[in-house]
């Protein structure tokens, strides 16, 4: 991809972003939508299943040879990475959408084989745009971020982690969480894996720790967090798979390592 | 306190919430301000003191014989609950104000003889105010809240709670917050107790769960919840005692015994 191509795709990209959220927001406040829906759960059927037909038109309709592989399966069935590939969840964070009509965000990324090049979170509700293309920098709206701190420890960090990992599950061992979970200066939880790598990349969280996140989930916050000199990867040290599910942990270079090797015990299945 | 005098005081508090959080932006994006401080706890422990100082004078000013609570102990040494109680606490949130600079509020209520007849929570970066007078509902700025739903189950509930309750801690035995965890359709976690339970006033979570919360942390938030008929109660069902540190669940009725008989278990200390 070279430099004209990718300032006019993320051009472009930023453009289906910005009108996807704006036809969201008004579906949202039209009764008829909300109404005619016999529960909530098809309501975001409906939108989410838009939103990535919205997506896969405009693509296909500006950039005829570009892939896309989304959340709700009306893109391609990409098995590799080759090429131009868009990678979109239209809503992350669909229980928040549900419940709270606040907090999801539209995920945007597009990858060049195998490499993230452009991510655009988007918090519908607030118009919040994070933003990045890669070497260029990751933003906040018009503000530029600034670069994750190096010195910061895991007694002084905030770190993004679900509850529910500290709980018998199947992917991690919970006494490890547990010990990070008091370890740590705070936990939050926000119910978007897209918003809660934004804020990574804002500094506002210091690390985010998940297992099991969706290609779509985290495409367009790698390239965020990446821009901002944090670092993620599997929770087992190894790179992410764009093809795959992973257990994430995504944060500022001084503490990735720690928390991956003193807290973190993947289960094997 | 007889009806116009309540308007009256809900009409000062009002008056004195806005005035302190625009106080509080301000210096927030004065870069002196933020520049002489050696470490941000400096700051927020000055803002803290400043802003509970401004409302010392002016509820001594306005309302001489009224008495302040407040988390700095810049107020009056309170005992009882006799008379007309102000319980402020300037910054709920300081981890928030300090790591994030969003996500935390002003709360301040008003007690007569021990009941809560006004709550005021002012998430102060985003300039929204939920407010409530006993008896007369509860606000978002100029919405009136809804009733909490009296039907939702707790498989289909979101719960506020933190992570470090389903660790091992002085307070609950950790088996029954991860059983409670696993159980619900989702946990959040915000860091401002205050802003927990204004969300659940709102509706936006479904019950707030969590231990060793100071009167100031509550006080507001009760009056919002009671307003929309929800409830709150220490953990082991008794009512709150507006002295001392409480564990606390804050829920929509259908919930409330539920989640206290079945999944807290209290330590004795």
């Amino acid at each position: 991809m070279n430099n004209k191509d990718k300032q006019m795709i993320y051009y472009k990209a930023k453009e289906f972003v910005l009108e996807a959220g704006e036809r969201i927001r008004q579906k949202m406040h039209c009764p008829f939508v909300i109404e005619t829906k016999s529960n909530p759960n098809d309501l975001v059927t409906e939108i989410d299943q838009d939103t990535e037909r919205f997506f896969a038109e405009r693509i296909r309709s500006e950039f005829p040879t570009h892939r896309l592989l989304g959340e709700e399966g009306l893109g391609d069935h990409v098995k590799d990475l080759q090429g131009t590939l868009w990678i979109v969840d239209p809503i992350d964070g669909t229980m928040n959408f549900v419940h709270q009509k606040r907090n999801f965000a539209i995920s945007v990324a597009v990858y060049q084989d195998g490499v993230g090049e452009i991510g655009l979170i988007y918090d519908v509700m607030t118009d919040c745009l994070y933003h990045a293309k890669r070497g260029e920098g990751a933003y906040k709206n018009g503000d530029l971020l600034r670069p994750l701190s190096k010195e910061k420890s895991l007694a002084e960090a905030i770190v993004g982690v679900n509850g529910i990992w500290a709980t018998e599950n199947t992917r991690v061992h919970k006494e490890g969480i547990q010990q990070l979970i008091r370890k740590v200066r705070g936990t939050r939880s926000y119910g978007s894996a897209a918003l809660e790598f934004a804020y990574v990349a804002e500094g506002i969280m210091d690390a985010y720790v998940t297992m099991r996140l969706s290609p779509w989930d985290i495409a367009a916050g790698m390239v965020l967090v990446q821009e901002v000199g944090g670092m993620t990867t599997q929770a087992n040290g190894k790179a992410v798979n764009m093809l795959m599910t992973n257990s994430i942990v995504a944060t500022n270079k001084a503490i990735h390592q720690e928390i991956m090797e003193q807290y973190i015990t993947l289960k094997k299945y």
